[in-house]
């Protein structure tokens, strides 16, 4: 499972379009706060993979790019424990 | 933009695995309550073209493949409206 604490200090750059705080900036983004960790691991390995593609997915593909799987679940273990 | 009401009409077959009011009912699915419409529409379109591929996606390509855009902007209005 993530850390929450190691997921937040690496959520700089999600946070230009999710928020400080997980609440999307625009409601073209997804908010993340209180999001369901094993769902979030699954979309950013989604992501991360290529199963998603086009449009803004492709802008995912990249930040993601450099991710591990462990700072993917402690990314999803921070947004998770948010309030929504 | 979508019509909550008829949103809801549709929302029968998100429940099983979203839940009666957007609260996923196991955390490998999101939960949908307070999701920003615009973003659900994107999510659900991405769905129905396929540019969502893989797992899960394949599940929710065959749920939408009925859907028209009407039914989608129903959808995200109906989910977006819902308390988190």
């Amino acid at each position: 499972d993530g850390n929450r604490r190691a997921g937040q200090e690496k959520s700089d750059r999600c946070a230009a379009c999710h928020g400080a705080e997980g609440k999307a900036i625009i409601p073209i983004y997804p908010n993340l706060a209180g999001q369901n960790a094993p769902w979030l691991v699954q979309a950013l390995q989604a992501y991360k993979s290529g199963a998603r593609s086009g449009g803004q997915a492709e802008m995912m593909k990249a930040f993601v790019a450099g991710l591990s799987d462990e700072d993917i679940d402690d990314l999803a273990a921070y947004y998770a424990g948010l309030k929504p």
